[in-house]
Formats: C-alpha cells, sequence, structure tokens
C-alpha cells in the first residue's frame, strides 16, 4: 500500500506537538493515520505498534492467519512481544547503555530477562520457520529487537533455532527492502 | 461462562511444569484453556493476557465494540496497556518492594514513567466513563492496574479523571463480584 513517511523528531520534543498527540496520546512512535479506511468515515488514526500491525493485517487480509487456531498463535506471540520482549530488551539497553554506572543489579536483571525470553522463544521455534503456522504480523513485531539485540552485541549462538529464524526472516525480500530503506537515511520528510 | 480457576503455585515452580507450559510457554499466569472452541477442534490454549481477552470477546461477542473505530479505540488502549502501564508498573513495584536499596535512579526512571501514564490515560478520559467508547478489554485490562497502584500507595488525587473511572467501574457489578471471588481464598483447587 502506498504510504508516506512522517518523521517526527525527539531531539526537538515533536512528539509533544498537539497535532502529533491527537494522533499518538502516548507521545511515542509510531503511529499511523489511514486515509482511506474501510468505513469511508474521514482519516482514523491508530498508535501502539501491535494494534497498527492488527489493523493493517485486517484492512489488507494479508500476515494473520485466518483459520481460527493460526491467529490465536499469531496473536498470542504478538502480545509476547509487546508486553515482555520489546519491554525488557528495551530496559535492558537503558541501563547498559544510557543509565548511569553502578547499576549492576538494574543490568543483571534485564540481562537474565533477555535469556529467558530468548529461552522461550528458541523453543518455541524448534521445527517451526515462523512463529505462528506462516509469516505473520508476530514475525513482524519479534524479528526487529532481535536483530537490533544482536546488533548491540547479544549472542545468539547458544539458541540455534533463534539464528535459523533469523536467517529465515531476514531473507525474505520484504525484510531485506524495509531494512535497506530504513537504514538509508535522509529519511523522506512529511 | 463456567470456568474453573487452576491455580499455579509460583513457589513451587508450577509454572515450570511441562503441562504448563504446554499451555503457557512464556511461564507466566494467566492463561487458559477453552474445552468448546467454535471450530470443534478440540482443547484450545490461549497465553497473554492481550490474547486473552480478545480471544473470550471474540467468542462471546461482547466488550470488544463491533464498529471498526470502537474496536480500534478498544485494540489501542489495551496494547497500551499490555506495552506500556503493565510492565512500567511492574518495574515500579520491584524497585520500590523488592530490589535491595540504594536503587534511587531505577525507582525515580519508573515512578516518573507512571506518572505520565497516569497522565496520558487521565488526559484520554476527559469527558469518558470508558477508555473506548463502552465498558470493554480495554477497561478490563487497565482498571486492575489503576486499583492496585492506588492500594500501593499511589496518589491519584492529582489525575481526576482516573479518580471518577476508577468510580465508574468499579462500581459495575461484574467488576465487584470479581473482585469479591478473587479476594476470598481459599481459591478454587483444579
Amino acid at each position: 500500500m502506498p504510504y508516506r513517511l512522517c518523521p517526527v523528531d525527539i531531539n526537538r520534543d515533536e512528539q509533544f506537538r498537539p497535532a502529533f498527540l491527537a494522533i499518538s496520546p502516548n507521545n511515542r512512535m509510531p503511529a499511523i493515520v489511514d486515509h482511506d479506511p474501510a468505513d469511508g468515515g474521514g482519516p482514523l488514526s491508530v498508535f501502539e505498534s501491535g494494534a497498527i500491525l492488527i489493523y493493517l493485517a485486517e484492512k489488507t487480509g494479508r500476515f494473520l492467519p485466518s483459520g481460527m487456531r493460526g491467529r490465536e498463535l499469531a496473536l498470542q506471540w504478538l502480545f509476547w512481544q509487546v508486553g515482555g520482549l520489546g519491554p525488557m530488551l528495551g530496559q535492558k539497553n537503558h541501563f547498559k547503555r544510557k543509565a548511569p554506572e553502578g547499576l549492576a543489579y538494574a543490568v543483571d536483571r534485564y540481562v537474565k530477562e533477555a535469556q529467558r525470553l530468548y529461552g522461550v522463544l528458541d523453543r518455541h521455534l524448534k521445527g517451526r520457520d515462523h512463529v505462528a503456522d506462516e509469516f505473520s504480523i508476530a514475525d513482524m513485531a519479534i524479528y526487529p529487537w532481535l536483530v537490533t539485540a544482536r546488533r548491540n552485541g547479544d549472542d545468539f549462538a547458544p539458541f540455534a533455532e533463534i539464528t535459523r529464524y533469523l536467517d529465515v526472516i531476514g531473507a525474505r525480500a520484504g525484510v531485506r527492502g524495509a531494512y535497506a530503506r530504513a537504514l538509508e537515511p535522509p529519511y523522506p520528510q512529511a
């Protein structure tokens, strides 16, 4: 689908501008505005990555299995990323990279939780190429956190299934294209 | 709907038993097993609170608005709880109550984030009795965290809309009944 990327510069506190808060009341990115929603009722905004993924999957009829069990599997792991992998890796990054020195307890807490979460995912991926039965919004939610964690130095060698999964998902044309665009500034301006 | 409550005793590491992990691979509560799923394909398990709420809402046709915009509003705030309010209040509780002394930086981080999140919700609730346009799974996800935060000493007096909201939701017969049962051990045994 065609889209227009609208960067929000947090170095300029643009996330607190009223026009942005009207779209994303939690002052976070990403958020989207659909100018052609199915109900024809004018622009519809959606914030929270998980809600955006479900919205786009349902709008397009893609990347969320239509069968009840496949859909439930994808949604469970989507929520696992939103409520676990995302926030816990976020806290790990903060205490390892941004917080003052000497907070070994906090660093250890989140390093251990990351290892636990990696173990959970690794066991789930045994015999699977995707988190659900096919490529889905659960993979779209989970994969980028793993890529970033690896780039930040996390060792996935002990997690053979995750290592394989990273190769499988990373080889997709859509994923490769998205990363190529994301990593090539200057970003399109709003 | 009829249900049977199956307590999982984390003091005995019951969350790591293979039979429980088969239902909840992330070794967390809650998780459910539906013994009468719509597809007639035998027991279906669901983990992650957010996924459980969506599953039960869709199974019963209740508490998730059917209109596209109402549904999206409920889902956005459900994800806001799962990815923000829940994990951040969880970290606040940990560092305030369980972590060793001297981690003032971490306590301050999460106290401030809780205040930010309360402010976001308070602004959203202006003119609303519910997070979405009617009582929904978003309220079911958010309300208990606020109740627990208040019980743990958080002051909601500066958040007039949240204070009102707590009264509105807390007055519902279903909510009162749920809390009455939850607070009355002994819990039913599996």
